[in-house]
């Protein structure tokens, strides 16, 4: 048996997979206190007891394994959790289980990788936008390291010409996450995105910043394919903007794929995570079973 | 024996090195015909026979080797030398030789990482500020197949609020190599910027672009050094401006090391490309007897 959890800061998904990488249960727990959630866990994975369990924790992480603070949460706005050894409790709480860690976002690019918008490409941008904007550069099935961390999204841009928000960052005027991330609608109309009508200005802007990100990520990193997750992207017709504005940007420089298949969102919806914490330890071989059961199913 | 080319748009340098990868004969070509430089460049390596030739070739140029047409170039600006299948012609010339191809950007970085910025560092990022902008990455000592790539220099930027001009690119406004390539000094004043004087505003434009750049290049490829080489980075005071720009715009949102080190143009002056090019062909030892020789220059 294998076990996954996509560890995020609002709610923890706990899973179990048979020898086929099948999920046959799962648990949902809110991200409470470091104790009260590593309890949980524990007792979940006592009663399921597995092999190896993968871990997708959101970050900002340590995830340099020469380091002693490898698996602590860095400076997380959540103060419970600030350097909080997550890695380290857990696998003393759990001895014998192999425990493999990554970030969200990269366990999020690897779901998408091998069973979503990745399928027969040789990398994949996965970017999340939600309450922050990060991302994961997937290269020949392995998260790359030193190139995925959540920092990706403080890429700078230039405004549009209506728009007079510089942004939400502390740091830098005008970076993305600071002008298209959840808090940036929040920041300028005190009102959510899903409380502003999909004709809204707000995603005129989103998408202009958007596509310029994407067209700096795209000559950049050159990836196959770019996948957007997060609550924004629930936006409706968001994704099409986004797509028009960056043709009008990049103005075909590069042969890519058509912009249909070039940039989507996540094809497991918001699967992307729990399936990619699981791929992290996964044998070759069962790995090799969930991607032919995956296909199989996406053809029926 | 050793050889190497740094084979530029403009002129061809071709080395030859020991067994101890030391360069103990050179000779420079004017970049004409196809036809000349081959005959030139089989003339001096029939004369001085080398086991390996290493290449760092102007592009673009196909690398992909599973390609027909690897190591052909592509759509240069250089008619003669469009679709030229250069390493196809030079391995028919030079039966018995070893030979190893990669980008005059590539190179560079190569040189860079062994012999001079990239000193004790994980990972280099090459740029060069010329008559282009392009850009090499280097990992762990090797150019990262994918994210190596002339296209670099195609980062999409903000104006400066006093530069009305909006580049020479075109395929997109306001993008790094069409606002801060050599060309767009021209574009702005019919002028060369040998001709403009150290405190003309357009430095004070291209080291706002430069800046803008090198923090997005910063916070999606974690590069611990950037090398800023190139014709443009001759003018004086350019690289400490860009260093100040990079400051005010970056705003110490990560720990980087200081900027005198973070961002430098070469150490190895106009000789990364020729040692880098060397450096693709030389086998681990004698590469080691070179950075070992080359340390200890640099301490005397």
């Amino acid at each position: 048996m294998y076990g996954a959890i996509e560890a995020g800061g609002t709610k923890f998904n706990l899973a179990l997979a048979n020898d086929r990488g099948k999920i046959i249960k799962e648990k949902t727990l809110a991200t409470g206190s470091p104790q009260e959630v590593l309890d949980q866990i524990i007792s979940f994975y006592r009663q399921n007891p597995v092999q190896a369990l993968g871990v997708g924790l959101f970050g900002p992480v340590d995830l340099d394994p020469s380091r002693e603070t490898f698996g602590y949460l860095l400076k997380t706005p959540k103060e419970a959790w600030r350097n909080y050894p997550f890695y380290k409790k857990l696998s003393q709480a759990l001895p014998g289980t192999k425990l493999a860690l990554d970030t969200d976002v990269n366990v999020a690019g690897l779901g998408e990788y091998y069973l979503g918008n990745g399928l027969g490409k040789k990398s994949l941008l996965y970017l999340t936008i939600g309450t922050g904007i990060g991302g994961g550069y997937i290269l020949k099935g392995r998260p790359l390291q030193g190139l995925s961390h959540p920092e990706m999204g403080h890429i700078l841009l230039r405004p549009h010409p209506q728009d007079s928000f510089p942004g939400t960052c502390p740091y830098h005027d005008y970076c993305l996450e600071g002008m298209a991330a959840g808090p940036s609608i929040y920041g300028r109309y005190k009102k959510f995105g899903q409380d502003l009508d999909p004709n809204h200005e707000v995603w005129t802007f989103l998408a202009y910043y958007l596509a310029q990100a994407l067209v700096s990520y795209t000559v950049v990193l050159r990836p196959d394919q770019i996948t957007l997750g997060g609550g924004v992207m629930h936006s409706p017709n968001l994704l099409t903007r986004v797509r028009e504005n960056f043709a009008d940007l990049f103005h075909n420089y590069l042969d890519l794929p058509p912009l249909e298949d070039y940039i989507k969102t996540p094809h497991l919806k918001d699967r992307s995570g729990i399936f990619g914490a699981l791929l992290l330890v996964l044998d070759e071989n069962t790995k090799k079973q969930l991607i032919l059961d995956s296909d199989l199913e996406r053809e029926n």
